[in-house]
């Protein structure tokens, strides 16, 4: 954990903030603070800042913490995800977080077994720890939000546009002929909405519905990856498409 | 999984493949295959084929194989891994060989504990069925072969000209300029080796002897990630700069 996270909730009027739980175990146990040292903090979808420990016991750990002005800016990239299996959803929550994800929608696609949204790992209480883990190791505070789609062709024909108006829209296909960075810098993207699909891929009706709502193909190469792994390095690839245009 | 691997051991001469381990359960409950299906196959380390199934049973499936001439070849990258948690290495060797990797030498750094090594996660025992869980997921036949290096000078000083000659030396850096793409097109490479540093970065001096040894500096951006999602990302961003030049 490179920042403790806070929520506005905790901290106190003159910024004193206590902690108890196991963000103190680990504050305690891994990094090892004393009183006057200072600890990377960042309130949840607030500001980053730092505190000065100024008390610590067997359980709880007490800052007083200043904070910046301003607060991070949202990612610019957006996901829309073919439900994994939990299984890999559930490994997957902080890795999206880690590497920076502004909207999760995770949609039903045809290779989707329809259970998979009956499961606790879409519920925000299995998912928002995850996604703060995964922001206190990139130092991020903004937590991506997350929204749930039973009907592929409702979400993609009547919504995506008021959620994602702008920006590039990028799905993977094996052979097409340019790869996502290229993409990118042909439009001069500065926000991006990535669809991935299910571990079998998206079937003909569903490919040809994102294309018609504007999606570029981009091409991964011929090797099928699980969706975690297709997730993160196409995420990756659209963030440093991004900062490296 | 969409291919099965199988041992050259297990191919009879003449052709005839019968599996009745966890492959078989895999053929049979999962992808529900019925004598005269063809099902793609692939020698570990040889060439790929097809399978027509002749015989099933409770718990074996009898197929006759066609192997093409030549073998797939190596994946264009080698990785440099300081040996991440035995958790995350468990998690990542499958995603590696799907991702692509030639050679996986895992080594010391500063920040990696020594106990690392004596975990039965770098044993060939734990990783290898991995490895190959990973290739049948990408389709591709070719393991990466595993080095384990307990000291890092040793093996950046003596032993990588000799096991990796030509092609490209990358290692991530939050505030590098430039990214992957940029590097490995400005170097024309079409081989890339890349150091992937541990959870808390190399030291000064270990980045320094990467430096020496011809490793460029490659942006990230600000994020730290846990290593298997950094080594994920940069593996993904290697093979897409290779492929779209």
């Amino acid at each position: 954990v490179n920042l403790l996270l806070v929520e506005a909730s905790e901290v106190e009027p003159n910024r004193a903030v206590r902690v108890a739980d196991r963000r103190a175990r680990h504050l305690l146990r891994v990094l090892r603070v004393t009183p006057g040292q200072y600890v990377r903090v960042g309130i949840v979808d607030g500001p980053l800042g730092q505190g000065i420990v100024e008390r610590t016991s067997d359980d709880a750990v007490e800052l007083r913490c200043t904070f910046d002005e301003a607060m991070p800016s949202r990612p610019p990239v957006d996901l829309l995800l073919a439900l994994p299996r939990p299984k890999v959803l559930q490994r997957l929550w902080a890795q999206l977080a880690a590497l920076g994800v502004g909207h999760i929608a995770l949609t039903n696609a045809e290779k989707v077994e329809r259970d998979y949204f009956d499961t606790h790992v879409v519920t925000p209480e299995t998912y928002r720890p995850l996604l703060i883990e995964g922001l206190q190791q990139a130092r991020d505070t903004r937590v991506p939000t997350v929204s749930l789609h039973k009907r592929f062709r409702v979400v993609v024909e009547d919504e995506l546009d008021a959620q994602f108006g702008r920006g590039i829209r990028l799905v993977a296909h094996p052979n097409a002929p340019h790869g996502v960075a290229h993409q990118v810098s042909a439009t001069h993207a500065t926000r991006a909405l990535l669809a991935v699909g299910p571990e079998g891929g998206w079937n003909a009706f569903e490919r040809e519905l994102l294309r018609s709502r504007g999606f570029l193909e981009a091409g991964m190469g011929p090797r099928t990856l699980r969706s975690d792994t297709a997730a993160v390095a196409l995420l990756a690839l659209v963030h440093d498409a991004l900062r490296f245009p």
